[in-house]
């Protein structure tokens, strides 16, 4: 089977934003088994017609995105219509879903995205208000999709694939979704292929963990591959499911009616950030104390001025002093502090990439642990320290020996 | 003008690796004012043949990458020469210069990588050892480079852009770049089509801020126009060349040898975030109290209960007395401060999108504004609030009148 993808975006062909459906849309197609015979990226400017016409003579599949605006200029619907044989038409279901997105100001322009060609079947658009479209034409399967990819990327996933596999009559395949922790993604892959390279492994990075795709063999033999790499990196580092640190300790925080305070240093208000990033916040997050020079770790968090200079800012104490002082402060039932090094350069001797997240609690005893993420770059340094205490955070709540937890991990 | 690209790789059409070749040289070409009417991404496998001659039909230029491997599958010299009707010869140049790479390991199938169509010029490959080549076939400037970028890329810029320039005898296209802060980028490009529909208008949103290319006509008209579009938003809206909020934020401060401290309640920790980011933040950056719940702001930021439950916590008066709180707690030289509604939901009877932002300094009058951002969601008005907050941290340094500037807005 053969598919081409064309990718309509004047901002592509002015070299303004750069494409990335034809790499995904690529790697997901190849992985059934398709092979990609062509990547077509044109402008918005209706030469998408002489395009389709030639690029469906050799394939069986032909992809397109964007030019599905409301705009005149946006001519994917007419030019698919033409190429299919058939009747641009108003589709109810296509209106009634604009209607219910845009309320009032669904009018005029709008109305274009409603037609689709007579006899093809639209695909639901959760992040917008242009809906996607199938059918075929001369034999060959035209999909439609709209550019933006918050809204690409799930039409994709949800309805596209699952139509290929069903007319490549694949069985309905089995796939296990994992979150990884703390782990850079070529060493994710590295390890997947170690425990089994006859699975399929896909992996997806996403700021703050890595999404784990499991499948292949039978639901028993995943597992047990699983359950090896899961070994391999340590508890807590790849979790069953689609969730994340900050949901694991909110979820924590929620369940134990609990609130939490945050102090940090290398991190720089990062984990208070994301605290604070989902509506309903102020039920479990009381504030937090970035103290960045060291006059206000000992100003703002009380941490002796001994401390300081006896032991460094970058220390058991001192990570173990700002969780208790920010606690205090804040009367918060827990509290976590990170203070390290984030880079470029060491700091008070110590390298880059050490960091030391204190824990606090109410009737718990405190306790602080030492890091050494191998990252290079102050970001990604700054992103695992936040992870790994939300992780840990949630585990310290749910009363886990987080100190046995931390030193079960690999490459970290 | 028209322009063509073929890249060539399975790597890319199985989704291993994404392309940048064409979004790259979209954006010089286009700079350069050749409209690019496609990008096309094949596989190793022959089929260039048949793209080649289409897009020929079509093209001034086209500009082929990749394919130039020593292996018989790289099939880009056979096809060029046949498009331009030429024969393959051996290069007496590119010859000695393979030579000259891999000396002795310059046999066999190197060979192939010194043959060339009959005719055409070399283009030096400093990195590598295929080199490049360009000539003419049915009129069209066919110019061929090797696919791995840290190839590719200095023989783009150091030859087919001056080439293109020179055999075209193109003049210099100027194009002039601007930033703009706090605009939905519909908006922006609504407003610019407003100014003039007929200048070359270009966006490209970047989380805190939308980058804005203007191109055609005179440098004397884009500037006019480009006023017209300054006095629209407003003041500091729109900033001339490539910047963001937090680096004129970050100018400020070390022009002034001074420090800063951040109070904040509905950005969570967010500016404090960002002005920890970059490497030499310690310079600038004392710390920051996030605020989150109103016992905090009482307790730790030292707003008076009387404010808290008199005006409550989304008030000029506890913006104010945040930053001047968090400013005498770190005595920092400067200090800005955030109350608003992130929401979903009112608070206090507050609108969402209502943000009042505190600002201190050492020997300053301290002040609050009160900004009514239109968004929708949690995300972008803690961005926008952020972003406000740096803008006018900077101007408040320099001495400016931050109350006017905020009058001038519009669209926020």
């Amino acid at each position: 089977m053969n598919a081409s993808f064309i990718i309509i975006g004047t901002e592509l062909t002015r070299g303004i934003i750069q494409d990335s459906h034809g790499s995904l849309m690529s790697k997901e197609l190849t992985h059934l088994g398709i092979h990609v015979s062509e990547i077509v990226i044109v402008p918005d400017d209706g030469s998408i017609e002489k395009i389709l016409e030639a690029v469906m003579r050799s394939s069986d599949v032909v992809i397109i995105t964007g030019g599905l605006g409301p705009t005149s200029d946006d001519m994917t619907r007419p030019v698919i219509a033409e190429a299919a044989g058939a009747e641009l038409e108003k589709n109810e279901e296509a209106w009634a879903f604009l209607l219910s997105k845009l309320g009032d100001k669904a009018y005029g322009a709008n109305e274009r995205q409603a037609l689709i060609p007579h006899g093809f079947s639209i695909i639901e658009n959760r992040n917008g208000t242009a809906p996607g479209f199938y059918g075929y034409g001369k034999g060959t399967l035209l999909v439609s999709l709209p550019g933006p990819p918050r809204e690409m990327t799930p039409m994709f996933y949800d309805t596209v694939l699952p139509l290929l596999r069903e007319k490549l009559d694949l069985p309905e395949c089995e796939r296990d979704e994992y979150t990884s922790f703390i782990t850079a993604e070529a060493k994710l892959e590295e390890l997947c292929e170690e425990v089994d390279p006859t699975l399929d492994w896909g992996t997806r990075f996403q700021d703050y963990r890595i999404s784990l795709y499991v499948s292949g063999k039978s639901k028993a033999e995943r597992d047990e591959s699983v359950r090896k790499l899961k070994d391999k990196v340590g508890m807590m580092r790849l979790v069953d499911g689609n969730t994340d640190a900050l949901s694991l300790a909110i979820n924590a925080l929620k369940k134990n009616k609990a609130t939490v305070s945050v102090a940090e240093s290398c991190t720089g208000g990062l984990i208070s950030t994301l605290l604070t990033e989902r509506s309903g916040a102020s039920g479990y997050m009381l504030g937090s104390v970035t103290g960045y020079a060291p006059s206000v770790k000992r100003d703002v968090l009380s941490v002796s001025s001994g401390i300081i200079s006896g032991k460094g800012t970058v220390s058991y104490e001192c990570a173990l002093a700002m969780a208790e002082g920010v606690r205090n402060l804040t009367s918060s039932d827990y509290a976590i502090s990170v203070t390290g090094v984030a880079g470029p350069d060491k700091d008070e001797g110590k390298d880059v990439g050490t960091v030391y997240i204190g824990f606090a609690g109410r009737g718990r005893e405190s306790t602080a642990l030492l890091f050494r993420y191998s990252s290079w770059g102050r970001a990604s340094i700054r992103r695992k320290a936040a992870t790994t205490a939300l992780l840990l955070l949630s585990a310290y709540i749910d009363g886990a020996d987080i100190k046995q937890i931390a030193e079960s991990w690999n490459y970290i």
